[in-house]
């Protein structure tokens, strides 16, 4: 049995007590951090588990997984990812590559951005499509991200826009850098979305010491939200619990 | 301090870490089950936290709210919601009246199906928004959520159907009821939408012992799903990795 656990997401204490049990018996742990930003501390969970935990890079999981993780289909195998499993699409080809050797797997959830990013006061179900802003490399400059913004907006939904994660190269988007991707959007797409006065929503640390900040392109392009990982929202419509929550984290 | 804290997808298990902790230093936990369904066993949460957990009703936090969680500002205080806390908008209120009687108030996050709907293999940042189908009640039978699916679908987006939950009388939409309602709609939106051969997800007791079906509407229509909570997800374009895990649940 392949048990993929996911962290949670902050730190060593968002892993569930199903989690941790499920640790204990298992033969093997494994954990890869790379798709993602752990900010807490594997050897506490090493110590809860009473086992070592063996970190994975990109290389192991994506071309010798049958080396490590599927390398014994009798052996009960766990591997833990950040966030709630399944939400990197590495996960998924995981799940398919063990089906395939014959190796059950079970899931086991722990919180997310997906669902956390309603400490804003955004309500939930009045999100859209989700994007994610990539750090451009070389001629690489996609847009599509302003295409789902803008057509969320259109329809009065807010976008969640996820911000870029090099752990290996430990480079973490930071909302600044965000918003100035967003700004040079805007100058090749030139919709009048991303104007100096849209309200946004950055964030940052979410279900650790959470920052949230609402305030307008202008007020929050230089604001310092500290250590990773951070994340923006672009509201759309807000009901008006939405705006009273809002203005609990806006800008003076 | 009020700490709004996330019971889980599932049972009690699905609690983190942090919130056994938290509970163990407050100094009263109450516990919110209305606005969902809970899987688990509190008193097995009692015996971790080493306290009583005082179970609100409707009435309890939604009227009488300064009789009970913010009767004391000077005490810390828990209240326990299924999933993750904020998904339902009763607990965005409970911030907002904390905050007036000056009350700080700190999340911790736990899993919700927000995410967890990734186990289907659907990838997360292709949902659009998400749409609740609520029991008909006399003359009252909102059509808005084929709207929102359609909407969804036309873009390509899959779309999560959450089934409505009346715990106070004991009332848990099926999958079966909830695929009736969208032919009821169908027949008065009429476009051609919910048709029999529409390939769609049936999910229940996810993060449990988890039950994921794909089928045609016509197959689903009288399956079993068994115990409580269920959900749907009405499926836009896939990616051939999405394909490959739907494939898994699929009916012979």
């Amino acid at each position: 049995m392949l048990y993929l656990i996911g962290l949670g997401i902050h730190d060593e204490g968002d892993v569930s007590i199903k989690a941790i049990e499920t640790l204990k018996k298992v033969n093997v742990v494994y954990a890869e951090l790379y798709t993602s930003f752990f900010n807490g501390d594997l050897s506490v969970i090493e110590k809860w588990a009473g086992k070592k935990i063996n970190v994975l890079g990109r290389y192991d999981l994506e071309e010798d997984i049958d080396g490590n993780v599927l390398s014994n289909p009798h052996k009960d195998v766990a591997l833990l990812v950040c966030g709630d499993p399944l939400i990197a699409t590495t996960h998924a080809d995981v799940i398919l590559r063990a089906r395939k050797k014959g190796v059950e797997v079970k899931i086991i959830h722990s919180s997310s951005i997906y669902s956390a990013v309603a400490e804003t006061g955004l309500q939930i179900y009045k999100f859209g499509k989700t994007t994610t802003l990539p750090f451009p490399q070389g001629d690489y400059f996609p847009t599509s991200p302003y295409d789902v913004i803008k057509n969320n907006h259109d329809l009065g939904l807010h976008s969640l826009v996820l911000l870029d994660v090099k752990s290996e190269e430990t480079r973490f988007m930071t909302v600044n850098e965000g918003l100035r991707l967003l700004l040079r959007m805007e100058d090749e797409k030139k919709k009048r979305l991303i104007v100096d006065d849209l309200s946004l929503v950055g964030i940052a640390r979410l279900g650790g010491d959470s920052l949230i900040r609402v305030g307008t392109l202008e007020e929050l392009l230089d604001l310092d939200f500290g250590r990773p990982p951070h994340s923006l929202v672009v509201p759309g419509e807000l009901h008006f619990t939405e705006k009273d929550m809002l203005d609990m984290f806006r800008l003076d």
